[in-house]
């Protein structure tokens, strides 16, 4: 096991944030760009998720990409590459007894895909 | 339509294979790094086929992601990233009369991932 | 050498059509994504262009990030994900006595960042 | 600023361990499968250390692509997809008076590359 050797030096609360995080700026900048219509929507969410939740002490992933962006898309081809305005994510962390939600979504008001720790959860 | 437009002083055989060739380095260049594991293989690659066969002229992909590399996956994770060693794709673009199918596997003898044209169908 | 076994069903001049167009789907889908601020957007065109000049048969790669959408940028923190929207991007490959200039930008009236064939001289 | 608003239930230094674990996330997969050799691996180190500086709360960004590996590269067209196994990084987050050094290499051992916190400082 890595984690007597290398993460002794954070709480197991730190390092639910810290696998948390990581798969969350993972997550972002592997998936940006895919191309995605209405029709394929559904399952590269699904698979995002399953993808995401390989990564080590992450229990569950849930993703939307913004349907109505979609539906939108007025390009002769009908579809787009995903970007993070259309992305809402909620990746859920756990190590020992601590549970995080890291939550992913576009903040209008910042004009930013904001990444923030949504809930902490000490068991 | 932008094909009056844009594409007048190329063939439709050149098309498609422009066409295929787009799509078969941006489905590498987009999905290598994603994780991936014997249990997620196989919907990943239905997502990448799905994916790539939005983008134009692009009737059809087959995407066969290694899965003894996967199966020898020895960290504690067991989830790799994917590699385009091991990638196995095929691209069906196709324009007007004319059909392409687009290779990528990797090459041991060269120690490349090579892409090249596996066949030209005029109909 | 791989061209006598891989490619001898098209001509020098598709060959080139073919790198040239893998080299800009590569150049979308690997690079999106990316951190980019007006501060740092000089560079990694820069970056952009050499890593890409590395595929087989490119001779040049020239990459324009558009300044005033990132001076525009509104967000707190000043920088932006790099989108379709903010590029253009020159790829020349040569194969033979051909030379191809593949283009992409963005084309307003298509709403979509459409790759083409600007120029075929054959030498 | 969206800190009192997103951030009120972690303290600073869960906030730069969160920082830091983002952008090594972030940074590993957005930057794999870059094409690279040994003449233009120096450039983009630097060039992602730059764009991954513009995260929020990011202090510096070391990155070393390993250049052993680039040497060894025996395909005919002297270049590799960038790959975990050549990364080694260094992110150095800072919110308050907290300093976090979140670190990736590849370990031999585990047959991947940790993310890990290497150090944290507070001030």
């Amino acid at each position: 096991m890595s984690d007597d050797k290398y993460f002794k030096n954070i709480t197991p609360r730190e390092r639910a944030i810290f696998e948390g995080a990581i798969t969350m700026g993972a997550l972002f900048h592997q998936f940006i760009g895919t191309p995605v219509s209405i029709k394929t929507a559904s399952k590269l969410e699904n698979v995002i998720e399953e993808s995401m939740e390989l990564q080590p002490y992450i229990k569950s992933v849930e993703v939307k990409i913004n349907k109505k962006m979609l539906d939108e898309a007025r390009n002769e081809y009908e579809y787009l590459s995903l970007t993070g305005d259309m992305l809402s994510v909620k990746v859920v962390s756990e190590y020992g007894d601590v549970k995080i939600v890291v939550r992913m979504r576009y903040v209008d008001e910042l004009h930013y895909p904001l990444m923030y720790v949504e809930s902490v959860d000490e068991g």
